[in-house]
């Protein structure tokens, strides 16, 4: 099912962006608040916080982030997803949300509700508020969602991407690769591994992975290390397999490559007790797997043995 | 000149998404403060507050918002521009904005240089930090940028729309209509006078006036009650009249639905001291007019010779 529509009468254009907002509110229901603190008034109202505030944006835009094979209410979750992945990645935990969406005035309106039904069912999960947004009117053909998403620290610090030093261990969430054949949308953040992590001294940097492990691991290491990865670590998932045995790449190429796994890398001091840490994760999250995969050297000592990453490059936009 | 180049070496594909980013922190300079204040993390952290905060969104697209006789630079000043708008429109300080872009592959990268360059000297003229953002690819044709922005309240309370009630003035910033040769890019959001206003005991309602008075006045309107609007005391801008010479419509006509006026719409207590109020603004803001428009009447009181703002519908999105 495509956002649009043939027939005039079922499209957003028949409402007009009035009785379309009533609509939205109506749709989203419980996940948004009355005026001042949601939707109606020139801007949102929050309460003051004590803590570091986060904010993060990320859309979703049909034929980049979904196309017609993904129903309307997993488009809705994904745009929130996305986006507490992020909120995930720094230790934080979710609070309000604003949807600036641009739709073509074919966007058909069964659709439409559909997906922010979607929208709605997941702010109810993650105690996400949607709290104001926008209509404009796009072109043809065009649907986009652009999130807007606020979370506060969940304790005292939040977990940056820098902090990464030689001989630290690099470790990650669940299994890779693959994404493509539903995961991109069928995933749960990892909110409270998120805030776990954070609360661990250990732990001293952290980021989610979108764009492929391969890729996303630049962001963590600094100028003068490289990251020492074993292949037989990487968490390979059955569905990079599955893509490997379509494609003429391998499953570790898929799950080093592929992006959308919205797993947490993690970034764990030299001189932290591994195995203690290990024991005290699998307590906690005893379903979710975590891997050591490698850890940072100096290029001098780079063993001949470890994945040349470069070899592996992620999807990247605009090219 | 439009957002877009056919030639691929000025294009924003000849850099890639991760160069894009590099660039655009150039181009941003003292505007974009460092990780995890700013742009690179997986969220951007905001400080603590101890007053309640405002949150607002509105995007500018190529066709909707801007065209090609739009310079770049005032592009990027009216994405900004817009938003401060809304928290000017509630009283409020601006503090901290994240950016969404959606982009086709084709966009000009000097356009999109003078697009952030003047984005940037916005933000640094009103003190607001751009601390994050994501790029994503659009379609051909696309531009779209969808900017989030923060602010807090500058005092005990935020002016919100709801609050009017039966023989309550009605009040306008500045002169009407005609935006849309030059005014809809061109204008200085009313951040001061919002203040201001907040500050006044007497005002108890406020927005901005950006889909023009007749439209925009229903959201401060009472269901029980009508806006009883006097002709004559509607600031008619000289660029409404030239409209209406070229039009068949009245300048009045384009003062009350022409839109994007970003003035300030303000109730006032019945029982407050009107000329003491004029008296006061005109010490403050001697260089910006505030006109009396009219009062909230109940609907078997409104004055035979009042407006009738049906006559008089705003452009709306989508129809």
């Amino acid at each position: 099912m495509t956002p649009f529509t043939a027939n005039p009468s079922q499209a957003v254009s028949a409402y007009g962006e009035r009785r379309l907002i009533t609509e939205i509110r109506r749709w989203l229901g419980p996940a948004s608040p009355p005026a001042p603190f949601g939707i109606g008034d020139d801007c949102a109202v929050l309460p003051p916080t004590r803590r570091h505030q986060l904010v993060t944006t990320d859309p979703v835009i049909y034929g980049q982030h979904f196309d017609q094979h993904v129903a309307p209410r997993a488009v809705g979750a994904k745009l929130l997803k996305r986006n507490l992945s992020d909120i995930a990645a720094m230790g934080g935990r979710p609070s309000a949300a604003v949807v600036s969406l641009a739709l073509a005035p074919e966007t058909n309106l069964a659709w439409l509700r559909s997906f922010y039904r979607g929208l709605a069912a997941c702010a109810l999960k993650y105690q996400v508020k949607i709290v104001g947004g926008d209509i404009t009117q796009g072109p043809t053909g065009f649907f986009g969602a652009f999130l807007t998403l606020h979370g506060e620290a969940t304790g005292q610090r939040v977990v940056t991407r820098a902090g990464a030093q030689r001989g630290d261990r690099i470790y990650v969430t669940g299994k890779l690769g693959g994404s493509l054949l539903g995961h991109h949308y069928n995933f749960s953040p990892r909110l409270a591994e998120g805030a776990w992590l954070a609360k661990r001294p250990e732990v001293c940097a952290m980021m989610d992975v979108s764009d492929g492990l391969a890729q996303d691991l630049n962001a963590l290491t600094p100028a003068d290390l490289a990251p020492a990865l074993c292949a037989t670590a990487i968490p390979i998932s059955p569905a990079a397999r599955q893509r490997a045995s379509r494609t003429k790449k391998s499953g570790l190429f898929h799950a080093l490559s592929d992006g959308e796994d919205y797993e947490l890398l993690i970034v764990v001091r030299a001189r932290a007790n591994a195995a203690q840490f290990a024991r005290a994760w699998h307590r906690r999250f005893p379903q979710t797997k975590l891997s050591l995969v490698g850890h940072f050297v100096r290029p001098a000592e780079f063993p001949p043995a470890a994945l040349r990453l470069e070899d592996y490059r992620g999807y990247e936009h605009l090219r």
